[in-house]
C-alpha cells in the first residue's frame, strides 16, 4: 500500500505516537484493566489527565497563574459566543472585530447579536486576500478580536496589534505552530482539531482579572468562571479528546517544542511556496506577506491541466489537497504532525507537471 | 488478574465491542490506511457513519420523519440553556418543570435565566426520595421538561405525564434502557455516556414543528434549527464520540433493540433489590414503585460493618459502588452493557456479609 500524505484541513494528521497511545488507552487504561472510555471522569487517573493537559498548555504558552487554562467542548463556534457573554458589557457592550475569513466572519456575527461590534478591518471585499494592518484600538472596546489564521484563505496574522483593550484571538488553526509571546493576550482559544488533537475539545486560555464584568446573567455552561471553578470539570468533559490532546501536547513538548515545531513549520512552508513562486503553471491566492504556515492556497494557472494534476497527486498518495469551496483550487494543510517528506512529495508532483 | 465489575455510574461500560472496534479504527478506520482521528469530518466516510447514527435512533425509537435526530456537544447541562433558548418565549416565556434531583435543579436554574419557571412537583424536601406525580400542565406553560432517571438519588419515572403543552425530557441516564414511547415526547436529549457511547457527545432529538417560535435571537450553536439544516455539521463535531456512539447503538440492535435490553435490566434490578429488601443489614433510599432499573442506590443498616464490607466489594473485582457524595452510601450503575454476571457476584458479596 502506498504511504497516504494526509494534507487534510482538519481534523487533521497527528503523531502516530497519538493513534497508538490512545488505541491502547481504549483497550486498557494505565493497566487497570478498564477502558478509558468506562471510568469516571472523577477517577484519580483521569483528574491526572485533565491536570496534566492543562498544566502543559502552561508550560508550553509560558504563562503564569494569572491564567486559566480550560479544555471545554463545542468547538470554536462556541467561543463565538463565549467571548461576548463574557467579556461584552450589558450596558452600551461595544466590541472590535477584523473580518478575515469565514470564521473571523462568524464570530462577528454572534457578537453582534450581544452588542455593538465594530468591523476595524477587512479583507472581505477582496476575497480574504490579506490581512488588514491599520488600525488603532482605544479604550473605548470592551475587547478586540482577531483570527490568528484563516484555514480556507491560506492566510495568518504575522504580529498582533497593540490594542489599548483586551486582545482576544482564535488560534484554532495556528496553534502551537510558531513561536508567539502568549502574554500579549487577554483570552486565546482553539478548536483541537489541528495541532492540539482530535475534533471534540477546545482550548480556552483565559487571563483570570478579566472576567466577572460583563454584568450579565451568563448561561452556566457558557460562562467561563464556573468552568474555572471546577477546575475544567464542570459537567462531564470529553474524555477520551482531552486524553489525545495531552497525548498530542506530550509528544510536542518531547520533540522540542513549539520552537521545533516552527523550524519545521517554516521549513515546509518554504518548499512548497518556493516552488510555486518558481513554477509557472502555479499561482497562490493571497499576500505574499501575509501567507499561512499551516495552509498554502494555491491553484493551476492553466486549468486545462487540472484532471492530470489530480491523477498524478492522487497517484503519489497524496490526501485532502482539494481547496475548500469558498475559494476552489488546492489547499496544503501542512500542521505540525506533517512531515515534510509529505511535502516533498507534493512538491515533486507540482514539479513534474508540464 | 480478577475480572473487572464496573459499576460506574458514567462514563460507564460500554460493550466489549466498541472498545475492540473504536480502537481499530483508530489505527485504520475503515481499512482507508488512516486514523478515524485524522480524516476530514466532510469525508463520505464519516458522513456516513453521521448519517447512519441519525437513523439507528429514529429506528430504534420508532419515530418518523416529523422528528429529526443531532449529535451535539456539550453534554445534557448545555442542553438546560438550549431548551429554554429555543422554547420559551421571549415575551412572558412560562415554563413548568419537576424537581427531582440535581440534574433537574440544574435544568430549572438555567431556565429561569429566560423566563418564568414554576416547580410544579418536587421531592427536594425530602432528599429526593420519590418521584412527584401529583400535578397537572396546562397549555399556559411553554412546555414541561422532566428528567426521566435521577441516578445520584436512583429514582426513574415508571410513566410520563400527559400535559397540554410540549414534553421535554433529559433520560441522559436512561436512555434505550427500557421500552418507551417515544413519540410523547416533543424533545428528548441525553448526554451520551451512559447507555449511549463515551463522554463527548448529546443526543437531541426534537419535533421539527415546535421550533422557531421563541422569537429569541438565540446563539447559533444553541440553535437547534440551524444545526438541523445542517445536518448535525454546523461545525466540526466530535468525530470519535459519534463513531462509537454508532458501535454501542450497532451493539444494541444487533442484540434484540431496547426490547432485550429491557429484559435485561429489569433481571440485574430485580436480583439487586430482591436481596436488598431480604437482607436487614441494607437498604434502600427511595420509594419502592420509583426504584430506577439503572441506578440502585442502597446503604447498610450497620455503618459498623463498612469497612468489612468495602473490602470484601473490592476484593470482588467490584469497582465504582460508592455512592454520590450527596447521597453517600453505594450506588450499583447497571447500565445496558453491565451482564448479569457482574450484579450476581455484587450481590454473593452482599449476602456472604454477616
Amino acid at each position: 500500500m502506498t504511504k497516504i500524505h494526509n494534507f487534510s484541513a482538519g481534523p487533521c494528521i497527528l503523531p502516530q505516537e497519538v493513534f497508538q497511545k490512545s488505541a491502547e488507552a481504549i483497550l486498557d487504561f494505565n493497566g487497570s484493566g478498564l477502558s478509558l472510555l468506562e471510568i469516571s471522569h472523577r477517577s484519580k487517573d483521569f483528574v491526572a489527565v485533565m491536570d496534566e493537559a492543562r498544566a502543559i498548555i502552561k508550560r508550553l504558552m509560558n504563562l503564569g497563574d494569572d491564567y486559566e487554562v480550560l479544555y471545554l467542548q463545542g468547538g470554536a463556534s462556541l467561543q463565538f459566543a463565549m467571548v461576548p457573554f463574557n467579556l461584552m458589557k450589558l450596558e452600551s457592550g461595544k466590541a472590535a472585530y477584523t473580518d478575515t475569513g469565514t470564521w473571523a466572519a462568524g464570530a462577528i456575527k454572534e457578537a453582534k447579536k450581544l452588542g455593538k461590534v465594530d468591523v476595524v478591518g477587512s479583507s472581505k471585499e477582496e476575497n480574504y486576500s490579506f490581512i488588514p494592518k491599520d488600525f488603532k484600538i482605544g479604550s473605548e472596546y470592551d475587547y478586540f478580536h482577531c483570527t490568528s489564521n484563516n484555514t480556507i484563505y491560506g492566510t495568518e496574522m504575522k504580529t498582533f496589534p497593540k490594542v489599548d483593550t483586551l486582545l482576544v484571538c482564535d488560534m484554532s488553526s495556528d496553534i502551537f505552530s510558531r513561536v508567539i509571546d502568549f502574554s500579549q493576550f487577554d483570552l486565546i482559544y482553539a478548536g483541537a482539531q489541528k495541532n492540539m488533537g482530535p475534533a471534540g475539545t477546545t482550548l480556552v486560555v483565559v487571563k483570570k482579572e478579566i472576567l466577572g464584568k460583563s454584568g450579565r446573567d451568563i448561561p452556566s455552561m457558557l460562562d467561563y468562571s464556573l468552568h474555572i471553578a471546577k477546575e475544567s470539570m464542570y459537567n462531564t468533559p470529553p474524555v477520551f479528546a482531552v486524553y489525545a490532546s495531552l497525548l498530542t501536547l506530550q509528544h510536542l513538548e518531547n520533540n522540542g517544542g513549539i520552537a521545533a515545531a516552527e523550524k519545521n513549520n517554516i521549513a515546509k512552508a518554504e518548499l512548497i511556496y518556493n516552488e510555486i513562486d518558481r513554477n509557472p503553471l502555479f499561482a497562490t491566492y493571497c499576500k505574499v506577506e501575509d501567507r499561512s504556515l499551516m495552509n498554502a492556497c494555491f491553484k493551476l494557472t492553466d486549468e486545462s491541466k487540472k484532471e492530470e494534476f489530480d491523477a498524478a497527486w492522487k497517484a503519489a498518495g497524496i490526501n485532502g489537497l482539494n481547496g475548500h469551496r469558498s475559494l476552489g483550487g488546492y489547499r496544503a494543510s501542512m500542521y505540525n504532525a506533517l512531515p515534510l517528506e509529505s511535502v516533498q512529495v507534493l512538491v515533486d508532483v507540482i514539479k513534474n507537471l508540464k
